[in-house]
């Protein structure tokens, strides 16, 4: 059986696109491109995030991402998931708890489209 | 009479931050910073920024960007609105008409914090 193509996600089409200070975005660039930026456009996200990032090989686990905020546990998970749905954190379950790594290319991708 | 230090603006902010991928965020950099992302963060505004950018000289009529768009001039006006209050656009009217101008060094700066 043939597989079906695989959809093409957000961060493949911004890896794609020129910088935008270069010339302008199609509507299909600029409709993927922002739904990175808004997983990105809130400050617990943005945090988060760098904080992964910034720890030993991009990579945290769950347990320790908590402690910074005065959030409650399923709140930071509610975000922490909606920075993996969107392609900027993978996440790997490793006994009880759960590990997530940065995916320094989608932020290079947006950072590159920015510049 | 000792005029008030002017608020700093979340582009003086964002300019200032570590690369995130080199250090995590403080609540008020992350705030600061989401609220620009926050203006990018949307299809139309993205196209429009990226029009403006690539104009001659980074500037462009506003009579010039609702072409590309099946958006009524009331709602490109909004989003142009909100591209200036974060801090994105600059704003000059002559005669009858609006001028935008991109801050590149805005762009440039959020650029930054990602990569």
């Amino acid at each position: 059986m043939i597989k079906p193509a695989q959809a093409s996600t957000p961060i493949d089409t911004v890896a794609r696109c020129a910088p935008m200070t270069r010339e302008p975005l199609s509507a299909d660039e600029a409709e993927q491109a922002s739904t990175l930026l808004k997983a990105l456009a809130d400050p617990v996200r943005l945090r988060l995030m760098s904080l992964v990032l910034s720890h030993h090989d991009g990579e945290a686990c769950a347990c320790d991402l908590g402690d910074d905020f005065q959030l409650s546990q399923p709140t930071i998970s509610h975000h922490l998931k909606v920075l993996h749905d969107a392609g900027l954190l993978d996440r790997d379950k490793r006994g009880v708890w759960v590990y997530y790594k940065a995916r320094r290319d989608a932020i290079a991708s947006i950072a590159a489209l920015l510049s």
